[in-house]
């Protein structure tokens, strides 16, 4: 069918399972063809097409609030409600969310992008739904990664003890974004393979004729708690949080799947429904993946998969890990620490080569965090690297465990920046913000990848207190080729240094470079300096810029509260120096989805804005 | 005995169980006379005497790792590590501290202060061992709040994937600090009422005899592997993390202890072992308090108890709580959420007058924050009131769920400023530093109980975005009268405005009181700005400021960078206005323990030195 043309889910109630099924197909061939155009989430989405489907056949959104934990596999729910025209702008400037997004439908009830917030948020609404004396289900469709993350963990807990009732799918593709961790890991595997579930196509007609008696029949009927009985594996950890279970369901048949919910629906107690999916479900290579390659991909052709190219750039991650790799060669006691990243921070490598040294935590940063601290404390010398938006998760940690404690470690901030199409949720352009201000810490921001890697070398020789370094998304040029340099704490460098230039541009990070080339380009008269320690300032350089009387462009594609030109300007008004500064950063708001490039112009931020203010102080230098 | 002369918990090893039982009961009378005479935890430190005596008795400190969760409960290993003597000075400015602390003992190989971090940590030191190929156990002394938060949670999905072996006591009391929820506490409770531990006082002797020949024999003993499933309940949660369960066991009988603990010790596996305690034994007052009043104490007579003194004075939580529940009474939709804190926030007769609008979601932060926000998605209207230092756990749920999503509610940070004995781990200095950049918040600061009233009103009025409001720890004078006024957003307030001074004073929260004295007492030729909004900033008055050659000085007590004067001084700097302004606020440390006036003194920021600033400034002004 004609998949643009749909307005709204109620259509899905008329079709028979058949019908259904051509439906499922149909949408598949659909994400294969305009994801691979757009880029986005792929795998993620092609698992889940029966199981959205026949959430929309058995309950009724928006009534029926359904609430996607982290959303990037909303692709089917989008379709569903009326908004697969739109996906030509999937993830780019004022397009189609890649997550749910509330302005979009009346069907998406909820936003997240970072995980396993749906059963916190679906058990509000519940709570407000019973205390309005409302109808309708909240559902929370959680993957099997996500719901072994702390906070679904402290959800369940919550849940267990309240009247509420919220119906849980877990979807469980035994890999969320690449191979799951931890020791409930285990037990949802115990859980697939000792129920035989492909045998188990209990019929539910009766029970679904019944059940239109209403709650009350259901609840006394002692057939229905057989059939309750005969799916749900007693005590196992659910039962302990006081949650009913239904599983596990072959999340790719719709007999078992419209079953399974009916029941759900019917219960009158919050229930964990779990579903069995298979990721990159109807793209062989995506179902083969086990490395993660087609969660989030890149426009490819489809026909071809994607493969691999030949490039001289290297991604930040991969760069930073392969410092981290050479100097685990020569020290035992480095070890590696991710939370569920090992592909997207380039450790794989690290991984195969060390195995007792590296530590995949699952989506768990609070515990990432406090398990370095551990190691540190055991003289161990940890690498952490955390994506900057998820580093959020861990603030905590890394104020009262790590900075207080004085530990030393490693902390790589990845993804720092503007990062493009995952838009508000994923920007890294907080952790300035919010790092800044904990005692103890060295702070870094290279502008490029040999300096990356002194860096790495300086923290771990040193290794004398916490350190910090972030560096953005996306890839750069790299020789490959590790140094054993360091690198003086606290210094900044001096890029264009001319004694009759009364104009100093101050960035950081690979913008260095970008504006070397525009000055070089332009003939400007103007110096540029590189801060690449956020923290300690180099407060002999900016003492020597107010003694030059210098005026000062601090450039950052950062938040401007709280950021590296909030700090020099507080350092110049403590210490009573009068010094003329111009700022370019993001205000005060979110910045939403889109490539870079059309971002940093959104943000008045971009090279021509730079450009602008250099000619304009320039002009006003001339004048005066 | 005299407990002062202990230096080390050697001599232990030698006492039978009688006098094992009389060095309890010292150890109680000893807690009992010091702590009513200092302060500082009480109940659970009466609680831990016969479990940290078995511990000590079993294990052998530093050698094995004793990490006791929080650390508030650590008194009685203090005293067992040669800590008795410093008891006069317990959370002193200088003296002994209320938690584990690492320059004190080789014995405290860990701190902390927040919750739910010793199982992270204690897994970071083992694996560390093991890649080391040392000896030693690893115990986390685990309370049964903390184990049911988010971090702990992630940290057992971990253990139990990986061989490294940590050994969890879990001590549980059923209420930690008050009464506890959530599903997994209603299965902790059946398992205490399930088993009949009182009457399962097993023989353990031969089996001690036995684990001498080692682990070996051990693991392949079948009557040792009998004992074990005697006490193992099976399929329960920890079974499905993976872990080994050995209990309940009742925490105040030795022999009990000692074969729980053999047994723990021997096995090769992380095992939690679940130790049954009573909180506050041996104080009747202590035993019979469900409330928390006992849980961390002011000095007191311990002849007569703690009872409430007549007091014109509140706290500032009571004074934000009972405004919350007179808007309660008229607005339905008004939900008030704390993680586990409803003592120390004053949220009890809101508790037993709303018992269907209150929610205690336990030591949750996170999940509290994103339950906040699924209500507000749901229309109705939280105030979620967290510590400060406690919400440094949720920063991202702030950030990305609530604020994100500009979602209406009202969050009470209490507890703001230095607090005093609790020291670093809870001094609530960085709330403005991590706040501030976040976009679409209203951020407020009252300066005394009338204008927090006013805020709240505001909040829950306009109720279009997240509203934060800080207040501080301690008592302040309230007429009790509710008020139905409200306050403009953004506005300061000036106190004292002469055309004729040159001098202004920026200060917010109760300090503006304070500083307006110490003005008048002094007749200091200087304005006073109540700086009530952190977020917006006046910026009229900013400009006017700047325009009437005002020179500032900005009088916070919380962190310097990140704080207000920061933002001030960016201001300015951004809009080229040439300013003078001094600050006074916390530098880039952390500050210890003490009584607020003497930490005041040691961060430069008393009252004393706020006058000497000015008076320096006066003196420049009248020079020039």
């Amino acid at each position: 069918m004609n998949l643009e043309k749909i307005k709204n889910p109620e259509f899905i109630k008329q079709l028979n399972i058949e019908e259904l099924e051509d439906l499922a197909s149909d949408i598949r061939q659909f994400i294969i063809k305009s994801v691979s155009q757009t880029g986005g989430h792929f795998s993620s989405n092609l698992g889940i097409v029966e199981l959205t489907i026949a959430l929309h056949y058995i309950f009724d959104s928006p009534q029926d609030k359904m609430i996607y934990d982290v959303g990037h596999q909303s692709y089917v729910h989008k379709i569903l409600t009326g908004r697969a025209k739109d996906f030509t702008t999937l993830r780019q400037f004022e397009g189609l969310s890649g997550f749910q997004k509330r302005k979009e439908s009346v069907h998406d009830v909820w936003e997240a992008g970072h995980s396993s917030t749906a059963i916190s948020g679906g058990i509000g609404m519940a709570v407000a739904r019973d205390l309005n004396h409302e109808d309708g289900d909240v559902l929370c469709i959680v993957g099997d990664a996500a719901i072994m993350s702390g906070e679904s963990f402290e959800a369940l807990n919550h849940l267990g003890s309240i009247d509420s009732k919220v119906i849980i799918i877990l979807n469980d593709n035994d890999m969320s974004i690449s191979k799951n961790v931890g020791g409930f890991s285990n037990f949802l595997s115990e859980v697939r393979i000792s129920t035989q579930y492909k045998n188990a196509k209990y019929n539910y007609v009766s029970f679904l004729e019944k059940s239109k008696l209403g709650k009350k029949v259901y609840k006394f009927t002692k057939r229905i708690k057989d059939h309750i009985k005969e799916n749900v594996l007693e005590d196992n950890i659910f039962g302990e949080f006081g949650l009913d279970y239904i599983g596990p369901v072959d999340g790719h048949d719709f007999r078992e799947l419209f079953n399974a919910l009916s029941l759900a629906k019917e219960m009158s107690h919050s229930v964990v429904v779990h579903v069995h999916t298979i990721k990159g479900k109807g793209y062989v290579l995506a179902e083969n993946d086990r490395q993660g390659v087609y969660h989030g991909v890149a426009p490819f052709d489809y026909k071809e998969g994607i493969y691999k190219k030949e490039s001289q750039l290297m991604s930040w991650s991969a760069v930073v890990s392969s410092q981290i790799e050479k100097l685990m060669k020569e020290d035992e006691d480095i070890v590696v620490i991710t939370p569920a990243m090992i592909s997207g921070s380039c450790l794989g490598e690290i991984f195969r080569k060390y195995p007792n040294r590296s530590f995949d935590v699952g989506i768990a940063e609070e515990h990432a965090m406090t398990f370095a601290a551990g190691l540190s404390v055991a003289h161990k010398k940890p690498y952490i690297t955390i994506y900057s938006s998820f580093l959020q998760r861990c603030y905590d940690q890394i104020n009262h465990d790590i900075a207080r404690m004085n530990l030393p470690c490693l902390i790589g901030v990845d993804r720092c920046g503007l990062v493009g199409a995952d838009g508000e949720t994923h920007h890294g352009v907080f952790d300035i913000s919010f790092l800044s201000a904990i005692p103890h810490i060295v702070y870094m921001t290279p502008k490029n990848t040999q300096e990356a890697r002194r860096m790495v070398n300086t923290a771990m020789k040193n290794f004398d207190m916490p350190y910090i370094m972030r560096f953005p998304r996306g890839n750069v040029f790299d020789c490959d080729v590790a140094t054993d340099e360091f690198i003086e704490i606290g210094t900044w460098e001096k890029i264009i240094d001319d004694q009759t230039h009364h104009l100093t541009v101050i960035t950081y990070d690979a913008k260095v470079d970008t504006v070397k080339e525009l000055i070089e380009k332009n003939h400007l008269p103007i110096n540029l300096v590189n801060a690449r320690f956020i923290k300690p300032m180099d407060e002999k350089m900016l003492n020597e810029f107010y003694d030059n009387h210098q005026d000062l462009i601090i450039y950052e594609t950062d938040l401007m509260i709280g950021s590296l030109g909030s700090m020099i300007a507080k350092y110049y008004s403590q210490n009573h120096m009068n010094i003329s500064i111009d700022y370019l950063g993001i205000d005060d708001r979110y910045t939403p989805q889109g490539d870079v490039e059309t971002l940093l112009k959104y943000e008045n931020m971009s090279l021509d804005d730079l450009f602008n203010v250099i000619k304009e102080k320039c002009h006003e230098e001339g004048k005066s």
